[in-house]
């Protein structure tokens, strides 16, 4: 170890919303922690995802929801303001500025280092900042918290064309926007430059939007799309792409798409290509598998993962779930707390040292128009699965609570049941203002409540709540 | 008995939404079932209470939202339209005309009898209606859903004060409504009027709004309706009250306040003043109490009550669940399906034959601006239940959820934990858009789902359900 090497009890790579809370939690036994942050701290989601995303949508949302309701309808004049939305998303940004995120950091003694890592060794990093190169070493453990980048096609490669960072960071409404793919950032950005006055083309390679989710919430996204004068195109595949004067030209089995800026929301994936992983005999590029523990199972017992770089979740909510338990571990297994470490080491599934939510109760809320929101499994997934399952739907539009919302309230939800244990695995929500809903069905497959006993947590009359009631009655209760 | 007599196995009085439901789940089995109104079936909350009262708040709720929101609020020109409001009010109500409620109740096999029941004697009744008197007689069980009436101080009584009858389904919009009181029902329709452009002044005997809530809730309503232009007096009881050409003049400590309309929102009480209930031993006026089998104690094994009538609930939701419990209770020991006459006989606490959410899971939910929302427990009604609680509070302005909604989102959220347990006993939510965060709360308490499991709940990010995950911080996980 050289001299100028600078040794930290625990070492976490990459400052966003994940890495922070890893971070914080690990410091908790006194450990010394570095946090190693090659851009903004604070990260993707605060800064080019979720945040700009939802503060885009929600002027939309919002005059969408007054002018579906008489009384309210006729004070409604004119679109969404794309001045003052950009104002205020770049304020919900932070102005790109992380100050905030940083003296975070720093008042819970957590070292912030800024620049690129690399690994050189076990446990050893360099750090490529403004100010040079640094060497760190951790004396126990590395968390690597990287995050994701969007996976750009190599057909598109040369047109230079949005990703999630553009569309939820720009100041300019394109007057013809072109997006390829349909999951979540798909559908939330073409909500947005819609509202904005865009021309939105989806060009989408399979058949459906969302198809994560239940089939029925991605129709319904569709159908609001189309509505809202989104074209969306499925089952196309760009097969050439060019940029001039004119802007960009895709070429589809359709036809050619002119438009004036393409985003590209075709999938993330892990960021680990110049992580130096090599020096530790795992694969550059290839995202870090992790066991319960969040411990990267190829590494021994140093190495950790946790958030979109791990593949085994793709939001900042559950990232920073498992960032909470891998905190927790890392602070159990080398901090001084001895009923920490021993109820680490015995630790089962459900302990607050295991991730064991990752595995079938992950939420995921789409602040589309409808709103869509999950939970754990679809109808098919559980089948895949092997549960043998009943699928209790309900049309949101007959609660008494939708008509108050909005006359012509549409929406569907979709609870799954374990049948042999009587259990809720999954659910499922579409409609306007659902976002909430999901968490009490999160809550129920989290805590395994039986519907028998859902029965008796009565719904407020007259909320969108009142859909449990519906699937307590419609399963048979 | 009488040739003319009509008998059933089961007799529901009271065709509100309560009674509906007791009478569908006491007909599973078979029996003959007879349900009676006076009115119009469907009941308060239909036509004079939840519903209409939701539909006038909706409005100006929306609107609110989007002037709230960059973006938005520069396409908000104008307040609510109170004609449009009414309509759509009047749609919601139905028009006041129950022909869709009655085509259900025939359609499930449920003998409807319109008129005024009065007990004759044990499982007897006369049934005035328009077409003369019916005697009935009950096979088996008698259940009452009579609900409750506003109560109208008698100092009030003489100048012919608004209900909240009379609140919800007004077509007028007074330029000065003076309110009675300040529960649920005043200060929704406190928000109600206002927005329509009343002069509201409200007049309160105690210290705060909204009682029997955690007092922070109180609070905020409080400051946003004097914000809306509500003068508020606590502290203030009428001890006259005249009306002239002029409106109504009130007199309090204060002076003498003028109004055009004066709305008595202050209290309900058990309608069974003219229920003949002398003829079967119990005290007219009085409420029917009840077990968690919903029958009445003091009358031997054929009496029921559910709903406001028994003063063991106030809500149409819990009243609801009250007759779902006491409908399926009937249909098992009346009906002749074994497998649920044993089930009920030995029904345990959280069956579905025992109605054990009265206890200490009743939700409420107050669509005020801010909205108030709560469950089980406060901090004092905890303690003074003998529980060793513990408060978690959290700032729901500090969610980034809240930040999107609203720049200046204000809302506070309470925790009440049974520190013994690690169970949560209580839940209080006070802010925009907080109505379907109570569900999860609901299904926690019920689900006594340890604070430790409820950790791996993830809410999704960003919406205000990560009030759990800071929950879960404060608390010290």
């Amino acid at each position: 170890m050289a001299p100028q090497d600078e040794t930290f009890d625990v070492i976490v790579v990459g400052g966003g919303a994940v890495g922070e809370n890893a971070a914080d939690r690990a410091s908790r036994t006194g450990l010394s922690v570095a946090l190693v942050e090659a851009a903004l701290v604070g990260g993707e989601c605060s800064y080019w995802a979720c945040m700009p995303s939802k503060a885009l949508l929600r002027p939309g949302t919002v005059l969408a929801a007054a002018r579906a309701v008489p009384g309210a309808a006729s004070a409604v004049d004119g679109g969404v303001d794309a001045s003052a939305a950009f104002a205020r998303r770049d304020e919900v940004a932070s102005q790109w500025d992380d100050a905030g995120q940083v003296s975070w950091v720093e008042s819970v003694g957590i070292t912030l280092v800024r620049g690129a890592a690399r690994f050189t060794g076990p446990r050893c990093l360099t750090v490529a900042g403004d100010d040079g190169e640094r060497a760190l070493v951790a004396r126990h453990a590395v968390i690597v918290a990287t995050g994701s980048v969007a996976t750009v096609p190599e057909v598109l490669r040369g047109v230079e064309p949005w990703t999630s960072r553009d569309a939820t960071s720009s100041h300019q409404v394109p007057a013809r926007l072109a997006v390829v793919g349909g999951g979540v950032v798909g559908v939330e950005m073409a909500t947005v430059y819609a509202d904005l006055g865009s021309a939105v083309t989806m060009l989408v390679r399979g058949d459906r939007l969302l198809p994560a989710a239940e089939p029925f919430a991605g129709e319904a996204v569709r159908d609001a799309l189309v509505a809202l004068g989104v074209t969306i195109r499925f089952g196309t595949e760009v097969t050439s792409a060019v940029r001039d004067d004119d802007g960009v030209h895709l070429t589809t089995a359709w036809g050619v798409l002119h438009a004036d800026e393409v985003l590209v929301a075709a999938g993330r994936h892990a960021r680990t290509a110049d992580l130096g992983l090599e020096a530790i005999d795992l694969a550059p590029g290839a995202p870090l598998h992790v066991d319960d523990a969040l411990q990267v199972e190829a590494a021994g017992g140093w190495l950790f993962a946790v958030g979109d770089v791990t593949g085994r979740t793709g939001t900042t909510h559950q990232g920073k779930y498992d960032a909470r338990v891998a905190g927790d571990v890392v602070a159990a297994r080398f901090g001084d707390d001895d009923a920490m470490r021993e109820a680490e080491s015995g630790a089962e599934p459900w302990s607050r040292y295991r991730a064991t939510a990752d595995e079938a109760s992950v939420p995921q809320v789409v602040f589309s128009r409808p709103e869509v929101a999950w939970v754990g499994h679809t109808e098919s997934s559980a089948r895949d699965a092997g549960i043998d399952v009943r699928a209790v739907d309900y049309d949101l539009g007959n609660l008494a609570g939708a008509s108050v919302l909005a006359p012509d309230y549409q929406g569907h939800a979709r609870l799954v049941l374990d049948d042999a244990r009587g259990t809720v695995v999954g659910a499922t929500f579409v409609g306007p203002e659902v976002a909430e809903l999901l968490h009490a069905a999160t809550v129920a497959v989290v805590g395994q409540v039986p519907l028998a006993r859902l029965w008796h947590a009565v719904p407020s009359y007259p909320t969108l709540s009142e859909v449990w009631l519906r699937f307590g009655e419609t399963a048979g209760l």
